[in-house]
């Protein structure tokens, strides 16, 4: 018989990956609530909440159009906190360097990071630097934790119903062109939307219900995640779900699935049917693509469909290698 | 001119490693406090403060005697927090896997985590996982990131005084020569003494003034950096400071530094005079070899001092490779 081997597929984000997870036990979260896959909160008295999150991030290449590595690092792991409704309050910054890289290499990414944490008045705390030998590591791998206070309940609580609207704070698959042109080396004026979205969140939190961003595995991996989650059905609308036309056009020349595309700089939320203008209206304030693309409606099978001009169609969570080391 | 680049030095834990992290301005620490290398603080209101820490395993071989790189990790950031006073609330898990890694590798390495999560009640409450093509990293890297919340001020803010005694919790030198025995193939009875430290710590923790784990670098590391810190000398005396036989000939048979070698289950801490024999009477009930092993100075240099059977001698912070991920 085989051994059993770890696969691309394992880190993709998608099915397989959920699957690993699950068959290790984790037995015990403590008091801890909320323990999806990236972030945790924990009630520390006097009505405080605390959230915790950790990424690391693998991005090949480490310099892409509009940003590199330690831009994502920065920015993902704050994200993941803005979502949970939280004030990122810190950030701690774990590098993994192999021996060799250039110390100008290393200069720029941490100037990136150290100018997302100047923007946003973040700090980074803490941290920690290991070296591997030439060959053992691919240049550089980041892993950003953060912790922040929730200062809105409501992201983490709020029910989803039936006839609450899907919002998307702008277009698909900035990020993963951007990649992807610098990794195979053809022009593109695409550059990653990679960036801090604390702003956009607080600027809507009061009106929504949930809200994610849809890195790995893309708004494929999230809506499902959530529609699970929530017990609901999502029925997305394909003509209003945002892109660029040049986005499309790569996406569709190389055979990507657009919606499987990790955004470094997106959100996904959910508003009723009343507030829901008004959030669009003030994400466009932020950018112009942010759009209504779809509603929760009452489906037993919990699943994602997208209403295309040929019919509906089930978007499935992702399967597979989707695009490897996109973040 | 040649192109300069980050090297195996960077990532030992000694003088090379400050620098290169000094030379990047972090700018901005907010309002955390006590933001050494490897954890920070933050008060957040309420009497309460937060401890965060952030650590990278990179540890090689991935198994070893006693252990493994998840057992490390677990015990390591657990530890960090410890020293700081704290009690860890949680740990986050980022694990970055080479593309063919046995999945029966890594079931081992995540019961280890979970092992050491139940036997300290510390449940790790969030994580990520990524995966790199083959050769892209060796195996497995492991980020471990925690949060705690401070319950002894008085390892945080104590001064030392002149007198006061540096204490030693058990022997040195136990981990690195379990890993070289496993990496180089020979034969010994040492198994690391990776261990979680929260217990120990506790126990003492109100007689005590500053605790710290000598982890990379060693006590050498460890000790230069706390009597720069607090401006004072340190004086050992070479014949107290405990490790076993077969340790001190292996490591004098490799010509290694039993000061500059990491260790994952052990800490030093300062006491009075008045209390410093309750507190070692107190961890030899956790371990016997625990020692007092010098005492505080007063030296302007701010040097950590040898006291030898031939005269005294400098105990300078490492430089260079030591041990290459030994942790």
């Amino acid at each position: 018989m085989e051994k059993e081997v770890i696969n691309l597929a394992h880190g993709s984000g998608g099915k397989e990956m959920q699957e690993l997870i699950e068959n290790f036990k984790f037995p015990n979260r403590g008091d801890w609530e909320n323990c999806y896959n990236d972030s945790a909160t924990l009630d520390i008295g006097y009505g405080q909440n605390l959230v915790f999150t950790t990424d690391s991030y693998v991005v090949d290449p480490i310099f892409f159009p509009g940003g590199n590595i330690g831009h994502i690092a920065a920015c993902g792991t704050i994200n993941d906190l803005a979502v949970m409704g939280a004030q990122p309050r810190g950030l701690s910054l774990g590098l993994v360097i192999e021996e060799g890289l250039p110390t100008e290499d290393l200069g720029v990414i941490i100037d990136s990071i150290i100018r997302v944490s100047e923007d946003t008045g973040i700090p980074i705390v803490t941290g920690d630097t290991k070296v591997m030998e030439k060959g053992k590591v691919d240049k550089i791998v980041i892993n950003t934790s953060g912790v922040g206070m929730v200062h809105s309940e409501g992201l983490l609580t709020r029910e989803l119903e039936v006839g609450d609207k899907v919002i998307l704070s702008g277009g698909l698959g900035e990020h993963a062109v951007a990649l992807l042109s610098r990794k195979f080396d053809y022009e593109t004026d695409i550059i990653t939307d990679s960036k801090p979205l604390v702003d956009e969140v607080m600027a809507v939190e009061d009106l929504v219900k949930i809200a994610k961003d849809p890195t790995r595995g893309g708004i494929a991996a999230v809506l499902n995640e959530i529609s699970k989650t929530h017990g609901v059905g999502i029925l997305l609308d394909e003509e209003a779900i945002p892109a660029k036309q040049e986005v499309r056009n790569v996406t569709e020349m190389l055979g990507l699935n657009l919606y499987e595309l990790a955004c470094e700089g997106r959100f996904v939320c959910f508003a009723t049917q009343e507030h829901a203008g008004t959030v669009v209206d003030t994400l466009q304030q932020f950018n112009p693509d942010a759009a209504i693309i779809g509603e929760v409606v009452d489906d037993t099978g919990h699943r994602v469909i997208l209403q295309t001009m040929l019919g509906r169609r089930i978007l499935p969570a992702p399967t597979g290698r989707i695009v490897p080391r996109i973040c």
